[in-house]
């Protein structure tokens, strides 16, 4: 029996791919709602392709969620994915880590495999997750397992990403890699063992940077490219080949991942006084979260071609998720331009086609039709419309 | 009958490559022994595959070389394909590609097409290029036609390139741009015709950009895997898939290439006084150029383990060209290393297995064996090695 901690985005397909390789899975979660549900065969999660058939066929049976530790006590394999968010200072907030992580503690046994996917901070494993295991368990590591696997998700792809992309794992010492591993192997089919949890910590920030990195160069070649009064989406065709992959431009990058890892490594290296170790990763940074700027600069120069007063140009932002097709806002960078204006004195309504006017209303925000606004951000495509 | 003017290691392959179409092709250079080589059918760049059979077929043949302008006189398509320096400010040092370009400008003759190869600051094509061709040839833009098309060589791969490598052309004006296309085709199978000039331009420069910025992301990366005792080339070899392109870390980037096209845009953008669009680019360019200190401080650090006086540790610096492979010292980041590593005091020596001890002593510097001495510092696999 395997367990898994945290039934989100990340944790509910993991643990659906597992129930569906055959294994018992008792699933623990703090929302006591969303485990009815997986209970009941209904996947809390739609807008995850394959997910909807796997709860059905195993919620309430292989699978089964609950909001109680102690129900999943007979387990021998204890996998952790709950969210690691970083706090207004960009540091990481371990509190829900830590309580899901001692959660695991209390009910831990001699033998037992534990397994971290969260993405952490390089060392997290083998220091302060180490410790509130061996504090609440009352065990030494030996007498249990200790691993990490960063998790590859992305919503919209998990299931396929599970199943086919390559994932890696690495023990905090060499026998808990291995059994890591053989237990992982049976369900992860391209499964690699790496040389230590720290390592395999790192591959995943790695990730995580070159993403934002080339985000923000995007950004910044775009424009230079507005500036030079080139198409920058003509020149990114031609210039992307085998060798090259300048990615796309954006109003910056939000959500609960990719612009949060990169301030795992800042605030180490910083932590170290190695401040010349993270120039890089740190301008990517700050470029992307001030493309709202830019964004809201250009905006404002489109609405003086219109014939009303600045403060009356009725301004629509269409599409406030943090990414296109995923019902999500957390730091989202569109609705981050929306506010901006709206600080700025500026008319500004939203509109998404994933939100009901209802919702965008309780967001304390105004709601209005594309075709109604005097001039129309479309945030997933950067192009600005005006009504003629 | 195309001329090709520059017959360095970018412009001799393509001359090569017209001659090898069945076209006339004379090559203007001003390095007159290089001009007889090629006539009697002798490769000046041996290192390059496939070159030298096609200089032997076609040298003083079907591809004549010749250091002067008139001699190509009849020629009614030019190509110009010379270096384009930066100097020690970065800013662009136009001399040679003016008296090129002037040079095709005294013998161009009204219908007569002009295409620039050579990697240039946005606009040059429209703007300089085009004064000077009016200039000399008292010809207006229309009378003649002009367009860009960016080399994408890479020494060691070059004629494989133009046969197979993606190649855009973009004309400062809609003819140009069709004409220049219809006789490229006829050399370059994978021809891509873009908007204009500039588009052309832009597209090379973003690619130098993207490789840049990547070598010193691989770098930074490089600097907190050490930081962390994380095997670098461990984590990059599992971090790197489908969407992951992390680079190899290096003393730096060297050549004639890839460090100057970002001080192109940088330049451009600071006329405009746009500071804030070169952020990432420039920050780039910093990390990778300041690498000899990060590698001199390793190997500092590692010659205190050597029980002598540190001015008489022998430091021996292995590889010194600025790319494996290439016989090219060039803004080589390793010899500005060992040049570092003088300036500081040290006992320092140099060994490449492409130069003999005597071409190593004729730069100024010492020659050892690497066995001979008490440290030796890999520049192409950033190992260092004690004798022990």
């Amino acid at each position: 029996m395997i367990s898994v901690i945290g039934l989100g985005k990340a944790g509910l397909p993991l643990a659906a791919v597992i129930a569906d390789s055959g294994f018992k899975v008792i699933g623990v979660d703090v929302n006591e709602k969303r485990c009815d549900m997986i209970n009941r065969g209904e996947n809390p999660i739609p807008e995850e392709p394959g997910l909807d058939e796997l709860i059905k066929k195993h919620g309430g049976r292989n699978l089964i969620a609950t909001p109680r530790y102690e129900d999943a006590g007979d387990c021998r394999v204890y996998i952790i994915l709950v969210p690691l968010f970083v706090d207004e200072n960009y540091n990481p907030d371990f509190r829900i880590l830590e309580k899901a992580t001692r959660g695991v503690g209390r009910i831990l046994k001699r033998g037992d495999i534990v397994v971290l996917e969260t993405t952490v901070p390089p060392m997290t494993t083998e220091t302060i997750v180490r410790e509130w295991l061996e504090e609440e368990s009352g065990l030494r590591l030996g007498e249990f397992y200790l691993a990490y696997s960063p998790e590859r998700i992305m919503t919209g792809y998990s299931i396929s990403r599970l199943r086919e992309f390559p994932k890696v794992i690495g023990g905090v010492n060499e026998e808990s890699g291995k059994k890591a591993f053989e237990v992982y192997k049976k369900f992860i089919p391209n499964l690699h063992l790496v040389s230590s949890a720290r390592v395999a910590e790192f591959i995943k920030l790695m990730e995580g940077c070159y993403r934002d990195v080339n985000i923000a160069l995007a950004n910044e070649l775009f424009k230079m490219a507005e500036e030079l009064g080139v198409d920058f989406y003509e020149a990114r065709n031609f210039a992307n080949h085998r060798y090259c992959d300048i990615h796309m431009p954006s109003t910056g990058v939000g959500g609960h991942c990719i612009p949060q890892y990169p301030w795992f490594l800042i605030k180490e290296m910083e932590k170290r006084k190695k401040f010349d170790y993270v120039r890089l990763i740190r301008t990517a940074r700050e470029i992307n979260d001030e493309m709202v700027e830019y964004w809201a600069e250009k905006i404002i120069l489109e609405c003086m071609k219109v014939d009303k007063p600045l403060s009356e140009v009725k301004i629509c932002i269409k599409g406030i998720t943090f990414r296109k097709g995923v019902k999500e806002t957390y730091n989202s960078r569109n609705l981050a331009l929306a506010k901006l204006l709206i600080e700025k004195g500026l008319n500004v309504f939203v509109y998404d086609e994933m939100f009901e006017k209802e919702e965008i209303e309780e967001m304390g925000l105004k709601w209005i039709e594309p075709e109604e606004a005097d001039l129309t951000f479309d945030c997933f495509n950067l192009r600005i419309f005006r009504k003629i």
